[in-house]
């Protein structure tokens, strides 16, 4: 029973996900996504757009479960805003001791499998790791353009920082990347988004 | 781009998810659930709990991908609470309307994919599909004792309602039933919900 009581713990305190707030906005609704619907949304996509993995053999299983916990850090370190350059400087640091804490809620070896999953995300050298990376930009990119442009407008993004912090998405995906780009392009024409 | 465009236009759609409220309330916040965090939720305790399955060699990707799909339809249909009855009446009717047009916006194949996996979750006949029941049952347990009764309370359901309800969890997994029996039994005691 002590296994599954300690899996009990971390299953209800990741329920605090649900109460960290993104930037981005959800369509239909004025207010801001969670990390939790962000991270269901994200194994969404990997399921439906597997097919346009740049590599052969992407292990699907191992990229939803990378993206189903690749936030639950930001329960104790809060979500720091993509272009936000100050926010970065100690957002690791914060991040590795909320894993520590959150991760070893849980048995040793189910803990050391979300360590290895949440670093392999964060170092993004695996092409599990690259798809996953390239899902988590073009998401917050399609939420952005579909509720008007709001995070670039309200933050004045420009569309160079926009290219450049979705480049990567090119690394897991060559298609999705093309995808990308079309609409950074529609957005500024648009005027959703400032050259 | 034909099929990127409509796989495009579907996670878009599915975006909504995020509006549709269940009964039950998160923790830590004064707010009802959504079925798109609700979701996530169940995904994490498919990874995390997938050792208690009762048979052997499960497959968890399938599992996962349940219960990432299971409430897609309520976008459509609504959230049908667990205890009411007349809702039940045209259940199957509403959602399987919402699938047709859901799921269709897909290309074919990926479309017939997730009708399987639906399909199969709502029949629960497979192991899989008893898992993925088990784990959407157990979690609104989990969090009605943990937001103090509130679904029980409001809605005057008893015991033998929720217990009733719950028992196919012993279906997916004998251990996460004996756990359930004994937070139904606490519940109880500390006066949550009536005998």
């Amino acid at each position: 029973m002590e296994r599954l009581t300690q899996q009990m713990v971390f299953l209800l305190e990741i329920d605090k996900l649900k109460n960290v707030y993104r930037q981005t906005k959800v369509t239909g609704e004025d207010r801001h996504e969670n990390d939790a619907e962000h991270s269901w949304h994200l194994a969404m996509m990997a399921f439906i757009l597997y097919e346009h993995t740049n590599e052969k053999d992407v292990d699907l299983l191992r990229v939803i479960k990378m993206v189903l916990i690749h936030d639950i850090v930001e329960i104790d370190a809060g979500d720091t805003f993509a272009y936000d350059e100050k926010g970065y400087e100690d957002k690791e640091e914060r991040e590795q001791k909320a894993a520590n804490r959150i991760f070893n809620l849980l048995p040793e070896d189910i803990a050391n499998e979300l360590f290895d999953l949440w670093e392999e995300f964060e170092t993004r050298q695996t092409k599990e790791a690259k798809f996953a990376a390239a899902l988590d930009r073009l998401n917050p990119l399609l939420l952005n353009y579909h509720t008007g442009g709001h995070t670039w407008k309200k933050h004045g993004v420009k569309s160079d920082k926009v290219l450049t912090r979705n480049r990567p998405i090119e690394e897991g995906s060559q298609a999705l990347w093309g995808y990308a780009e079309e609409l950074i392009k529609t957005a500024i024409k648009e005027g959703l988004l400032k050259e």
